[in-house]
């Protein structure tokens, strides 16, 4: 009998080598034939799973949302019930920065992809929906729920810290006390939360 | 006698082709042979002006921040002698905004190379001075002119405002509006400057 082939567990073999890659080299050093070494298979068997590079960088892209929601649920869920709003705020941000050496590795993945779609507006699509159900739930927890301004301003704060983390510009310090200053700013200086 | 090569004009062609490439195809698809390809010259001359690829991405960052900081110069002298810091940090931020066809194009460029930095932190060095330089300056037009994490915000909030005009996540109405509302945030709402 011919030994069955496990799927799951090559896709899963040659996901965590593509990861591996753009967490290291860029998302523009991703190509089929780096996944391939570095996943020890044929280029042919990476092609199987993944057959273009837009594929492989969406897919990219969905492992690192998928983590970066699975650390902002495990960071609200330790607040207990009902935490204050600035306090669930600060939270969520938080966890969405680039701070230590996982979160930095998928905020490269994150930042190579938003430069990635800069120049294919179709490939970002997903990501359009994403920030206007992000920006609403942001709103919802402002002081001036109305205010969607200011919740389009504190999520493009966080971005750009992120963005100045990865690039070295600002400290985890610098960031966080500029995501608090805002806080600060947004709530009116209260210490509520 | 033999005709002398004009180099300051063949650079000039090159790195205009540079630019055309990085613009329309991403930072990542720079290549040698592309821009030879789009300078219609020898991938042998590209190799000339710029030996490796860092220093065509180098290069290409250097046009950016270069053309930024015209624009920023003119619109700021648009605004006469003694403008209110209000109005000056309004003025410098937004046209540091890509919210046209010549900014979105050097945005493009200046977020791959964010990007390409994000995995290289040596060739970001000058990133850093850069950034330290603008938020003292932004600090020193605050109402508050110690409250360096405002400062830090404010250019966070811009540098993101532009990530998502470039991802089609905010219109430039949107960036535009989260930006005076965070200028009223910081300047106490007053419609002063």
């Amino acid at each position: 009998m011919p030994k069955k082939v496990d799927h799951q567990e090559r896709r899963t073999l040659i996901a965590d080598a593509l990861m591996r890659v753009a967490a290291a080299q860029g998302l523009e050093a991703v190509s089929l034939r780096h996944v391939a070494a570095a996943a020890g298979v044929s280029a042919g068997m990476v092609q199987h799973y993944f057959r273009t590079k837009d594929e492989m960088m969406t897919f990219a892209l969905s492992v690192v949302r998928e983590r970066s929601q699975i650390r902002v649920t495990e960071a609200v869920a330790r607040l207990g019930a009902n935490p204050p709003p600035r306090l669930l705020l600060r939270t969520l941000l938080a966890a969405l920065l680039p701070v230590d050496a996982h979160t930095r590795d998928d905020g490269r993945v994150a930042l190579a992809f938003l430069a990635y779609t800069a120049v294919r507006p179709a490939a970002g699509t997903g990501l359009r929906e994403g920030t206007r159900q992000l920006t609403e739930f942001i709103a919802s927890l402002l002081p001036d729920r109305h205010d969607a301004s200011a919740a389009a301003g504190l999520l493009a704060l966080m971005e750009g810290l992120g963005v100045y983390l990865l690039g070295g510009q600002y400290t985890a310090e610098q960031a966080l006390g500029a995501l608090d200053a805002q806080l600060d700013l947004l709530f009116g200086g209260s210490a509520a939360g």
